[in-house]
């Protein structure tokens, strides 16, 4: 999975059936999410989060991840993730036989205690525990600093003490450390300056980046953090999942839309286009509305 | 106008009364666009692109840009321009008191054909003609590549042809040069290539970029655009204007959506982004429909 050193290859993480399907208004079934995988890694997709094992209380839309993982037929090559934040969905996600975990570590005080009733100090912690089994295990880790170009509560975040943050996390040798723009709030300077800290305070470590194009700058951050030598990506198909913290508002970046971007800077993807714009279309079908992907609507180019 | 030299200005030349509102489908009257222009540039917009002297026949949407430029009530300081192809237009335009005039010169033959009903090789000699005229008369001069990046006809465009007319174009000694990606298909690298192809064909003359969001690349390409030193943009208030090429599809960059950019990269652009995203309202109830522009949606951060 570290593709960051293969300088002409693009690898994207798709996100839609956990990331994009948990923020999006409908409700799929645990066969349509199965179907939505599998689709996904037909269309060339070799890193999927497929679930979470979170509490089923706090996030009942994702409570049949042991379902979905059990009823994905496997493909080949392709390594299925899942999203766990404490010992118990550790124990879920390797009964589920997922390949990789990730964690979150939330960079702002105030979001961390919203969205993950813990302190930062507690939810490292907490991931230092979780990746420590999980690394034993022989499961591939992640961990998110999410919040990272600003916080819905707070405003700006300090890109030192997001650094510090990522230098705590690196003591716990993640096989990847993810920045992720949760509010869409970042722009291209502060992109690349905070990824170029992370090579810095996280030496060896994998980056990868999670954009959100709220304010429409994620395919310009992407952009920015291939320039310091990114080469990995959250994107979720069709732009499914909207912001939680603007309602109105665009979520997550869409696949497609990275893709044409990456195929045009000539990176290679492993993606077919016109298969992943045709499997939006079937996903718009299940989730019953359409989707924010631009490229979905205006084709690639020449079409 | 030539503002590439002061680093940390951006300028915008506000192009939502012409461009915008030409592909719109909604129908505003000539006070409707005048009401516009007036208040654009309260919201500290210093170019404004607020007419066309182009055929009537041809455009009849745009047929009253003599009553529109009569009926603005004209701020100091601002500068107002018009499209103009051709000697008639170049009268009715110097009639109307613009500050500045805009011609085409399409970079495929098939695109030109189609938009102007002329070859590449005429459509510069009418340039020529009209931007001598223009200059002994003491009005500013712009002129647009446009397909740059591609054509809707022809597929790519190859650089060095659209480098060839910047050549060729740069003789009529122009204040400007705009690269226009008329179909929403540019993406940075080859954004950037161009722009500094610019200036080795065109030394000295100063450079604008004209980007569509048709595939959500605008904001990277003018990213990209800004690290090689361009520091004037073509934008449309909300992103009115849609993608004559894809009908489903956004056109025009937004204004708000480059000005959030640019000032959080540290730009000054002597825009009030408060007071355009209430303009993009006031002009949503004008148009009777939505408008693509995402910080409209979501707001600037922190809000």
């Amino acid at each position: 999975m570290n593709s960051e050193h293969n300088g002409q290859r693009i690898t994207l993480v798709e996100v839609a059936p956990r990331d994009g399907l948990q923020a999006d208004p409908a409700d799929l079934t645990s066969e349509q999410k199965i179907e939505l995988v599998e689709r996904l890694a037909a269309a060339g997709h070799r890193r999927i989060e497929a679930a979470s094992f979170v509490s089923p209380k706090a996030v009942p839309k994702m409570a049949d991840g042991d379902a979905v993982m059990a009823g994905v037929t496997r493909s080949a090559g392709v390594s299925y993730s899942a999203l766990v934040f404490n010992q118990r969905g550790l124990e879920r996600a390797m009964a589920a036989e997922v390949d990789e975990i990730c964690g979150v570590v939330v960079a702002s005080e105030t979001f961390s205690q919203a969205n993950q009733r813990a302190s930062v100090a507690e939810s490292i912690e907490r991931w230092r525990a979780i990746s420590g089994a999980a690394r034993q295990a022989g499961v591939t880790t992640a961990v998110t600093i999410s919040a990272a170009c600003g916080c819905p509560y707070e405003g700006p975040v300090d890109p030192e003490r997001v650094l510090d943050i990522v230098a705590e996390v690196a003591e716990t040798e993640p096989d990847e450390i993810v920045l992720a723009d949760t509010v869409g709030a970042g722009v291209p300077t502060q992109v690349a300056a905070l990824f170029e800290g992370v090579s810095r305070r996280a030496p060896g470590i994998a980056r990868r980046g999670h954009f959100h194009n709220t304010r429409n700058t994620a395919l310009a951050n992407i952009a920015a953090a291939i320039d310091v030598g990114v080469r990995t990506f959250d994107a979720s198909l069709g732009g499914v999942g909207g912001c939680p913290f603007a309602p109105r508002a665009t979520g997550n970046v869409a696949t497609e839309d990275v893709v044409y971007l990456a195929h045009g800077m000539g990176y290679d993807t492993g993606l077919d286009l016109d298969a992943l714009i045709a499997t939006t279309a079937w996903l718009e079908d299940q989730l019953g509305h359409g989707v924010p992907s631009l490229v979905a609507k205006a084709g690639g180019f020449p079409g």
